[in-house]
C-alpha cells in the first residue's frame, strides 16, 4: 500500500467522501487521516471515511502523525503544494514528487460514479431546456443571471464553472465575458454551463439561432446561409468523433476524426483548441481529448467532446456534449436531450 | 529598487491596474512585465502599466526574462508558489523569501483607494436596505438568492465572498451555510455579505430582529429581553473599540477593549474569533485586529470591527463594519447607513 498525501478539496472528497476547505489528508497504509479545524470537525466526523484531527496547524499535526508512524516516504504532487509547505514536509519524511496523482486515480470512474455524473448531466440538460422559456431581448448580464436562476434552481445546487453567455461576434471569443450586448433577432446565442451533483460535475454547450422558434437543441435553423455552413460543419465534426469512439483506440485519433472533418471543410484555423476534457469532481480533468494524448479509451472514462468554429469580429459556434463508455463498452451520450 | 515576483491575481492587479487568472508579473527595477497567455493579451495590453508578453509557458518566459537581465535575486513569498514552479525560478536567480510581501505593501490604502473602498462599502449597505422589502418567512436558500440578487444587482457586481444567512440557531456557527430552515417571527437573522467596487471588497454584519418593522440599522428591537441582552452586549462593544480607535494605538489594544465589554457582561467565552481585519482587494488582508498583532493603527488603514457573542444551539449575534483612517488622522465608519 502506498503512502500519500493530499491537500486539494476534489482530491480529498475522492479518498473518503467528505472534504472542505481547509483539510490536509493523508493516506498511511491502511491508516486514513482528515486533519482540518474546529469548524469543520462534526461534520468530517459524520462523513468523512477516516481519521477525524482537529488542530489549529494542520502541517504541523501532519508533520506529528508522519513521525509517529515513523513513515519512510510520502507521494506528494509538487504543483499542489505551496514551497514553504512542501519544505516543512520535507523535514521529516521523503517525499516522492507525482504530478497528477489524484488526476490519474480519478480518470476511470466506477460505476456508481457514472451514475452520478449522469444526473449531473440530467440537471444541467434540463436547466437548458427551461431556460428557454426566460431567453429575451435583454444584454448578457441578463440572459447569464436569468440562466444561472434555471441552473441553480435559485442557489439550490452549484455550477460546476461559471456559465458563459455570449451573443453574436462575443461568441467568436472561446472564453467570452459578459457585456452589455443586448440579444437581437437572428443573433447567435452561445451558452456554456454545467451543474454538480454530489459534487460530480456537467458541461454542455450549445449555440443557438435566435429565431421565431428557440430551442437548445442540436438542431438549429440559421436564417443566414453562411451560419448554417458553418453551423453544420461544427455538428458533423462532433457527430462523426462521438460516433467513432471505440474502446481500445487512441484518444488523439479521436481529436484527428473531429479536426479533419472541420479541416476539409476549410476552417481548421478556426478551431483553436482540443477536442474535449475529461469531467468528474473536476471540471477538467484527465483523460484531455487531444493531439498528444496516446492513451486509449477505456471502460469508464467521461468526458466532452466539443468542436469549435471561432469567426472573429463575427460569430463562433461551438456544441459540446458529454459521453461516457458504459462498463458493456457502450458509448453513451450522457443526455436524453440532443 | 527591488526586484520581485507575483503570481496572484489581486497583487498583480495592485501593482499595474490590470490581472487575470494566469499571470507572472516580474518587476526588475524600473521594469515590469505582465506574463500572460493569448487570451488576455489584448485586455492586459490596454489596461496593465506594464510590458505585456504573450506566451504558452509563462514559467519558461519568466525565467528567460530573468536569465536575459541577469538578475541576481529576486523578492518571492514561498507560500504562494507551488513547490515545481519555485524550484524552476530558483536554477535561474538566487529567491529571497519574504512572506506576506504584497499585503505588507498593501496594507496602507492611498486616499484614491480609500475612495473606491468607501464606494464599495456603500453599494454593500444600500443592497443591505433594500433586501429589506425581500425578507419573508422563506428558507435560508432563497433568502441568501435574493440577498445575492440585490448585492449584485442582478449579477452586474461581483460579492466579495459567498454570503452568510443565518436564521435563529444556525446564526450561533460564525461560518453557518444554508440550510432549509425558514424564517418565523421574532427569529434573528444574521446577515454577512459584501460586494465589489472596482475590484476593492466591502465587509458588514447585521444581526436583525423579525418583528413587524424589519430593519437592517444597528438599532435592533427584540422581544426577548435575552436576546436583547446580548445584542447590547455585542453592540456596546463594537461602539467602545470604534470610539477608541486613535492613530499610534496598539491594535492588540482595539481587540482588548472589545472584549474586555464582553468579558465583563460574562459573555467572553462565546466571543470566539479576533475584532476584526484588514479590508482590500482581499477580503482578508492586513492588519489583522486581534490580541497578538502589536503594531500600531496609521493612516490609511481599513479594517472592520466585528465583535460577536455565540450561544450553541440558540443564537448568535455579531455586528460588523468597516472603518478607515483618513488621511487627517480622521476615524470614519465608512457606511453613511449605520
Amino acid at each position: 500500500m502506498v503512502n500519500f498525501i493530499l491537500n486539494r478539496e476534489n482530491e480529498v472528497y475522492y479518498e473518503c467522501g467528505y472534504s472542505c476547505d481547509n483539510v490536509i489528508f493523508l493516506s498511511l497504509g491502511s491508516e486514513k487521516f482528515f486533519i482540518t479545524d474546529a469548524r469543520y470537525t462534526i461534520e468530517a466526523k459524520q462523513r468523512a471515511k477516516a481519521e477525524v484531527i482537529t488542530t489549529n496547524n494542520l502541517l504541523k499535526t501532519a508533520k506529528e502523525i508522519i513521525l509517529k508512524n515513523r513513515v519512510k516516504s510520502v507521494i506528494i504532487d509538487p504543483t499542489k503544494w505551496d514551497y514553504s509547505s512542501y519544505i516543512e514536509l520535507q523535514k521529516v519524511t521523503t517525499l516522492k514528487n507525482e504530478l497528477n496523482f489524484s488526476h490519474k486515480k480519478r480518470m476511470i470512474k466506477s460505476p456508481e460514479e457514472l451514475e452520478i455524473i449522469k444526473k449531473a448531466v440530467h440537471l444541467g440538460a434540463v436547466a437548458f431546456e427551461r431556460f428557454v422559456d426566460d431567453i429575451d431581448f435583454v444584454d448578457e448580464y441578463e440572459l447569464s443571471y436569468r440562466f444561472k436562476e434555471r441552473l441553480t434552481n435559485r442557489g439550490r445546487n452549484s455550477l460546476s464553472f461559471e456559465p458563459i453567455v455570449a451573443i453574436g461576434e462575443n461568441s467568436a471569443k472561446p472564453h467570452s465575458t459578459l457585456t452589455q450586448k443586448k440579444l437581437q433577432k437572428d443573433d447567435i446565442l452561445l451558452l456554456d454551463a454545467g451543474v454538480k451533483y454530489e459534487r460530480y460535475c456537467s458541461d454542455r454547450t450549445r449555440s443557438i439561432s435566435i429565431s421565431d422558434t428557440i430551442s437548445v437543441s442540436k438542431i438549429q435553423k440559421f436564417k443566414d446561409p453562411f451560419k448554417q455552413k458553418i453551423y453544420d460543419i461544427v455538428l458533423k465534426a462532433q457527430e462523426e468523433a462521438i460516433k467513432n469512439i471505440k474502446v481500445g483506440m487512441k484518444i488523439s485519433k479521436l481529436d484527428k476524426i473531429a479536426r479533419e472533418v472541420i479541416q476539409k471543410s476549410g476552417y481548421g484555423d478556426y478551431f483553436v483548441h482540443s477536442l474535449g476534457h475529461g469531467v468528474g469532481l473536476d471540471i477538467h480533468e484527465w483523460p484531455y481529448i487531444n493531439s498528444k494524448n496516446s492513451d486509449v479509451i477505456e471502460e469508464g472514462m467521461v468526458f466532452t467532446i466539443e468542436p469549435g468554429i471561432y469567426l472573429e469580429g463575427q460569430f463562433g459556434i461551438r456544441i459540446e456534449d458529454m459521453v461516457c463508455i458504459n462498463y458493456d463498452s457502450r458509448v453513451e451520450i450522457m443526455s436524453e436531450y440532443i
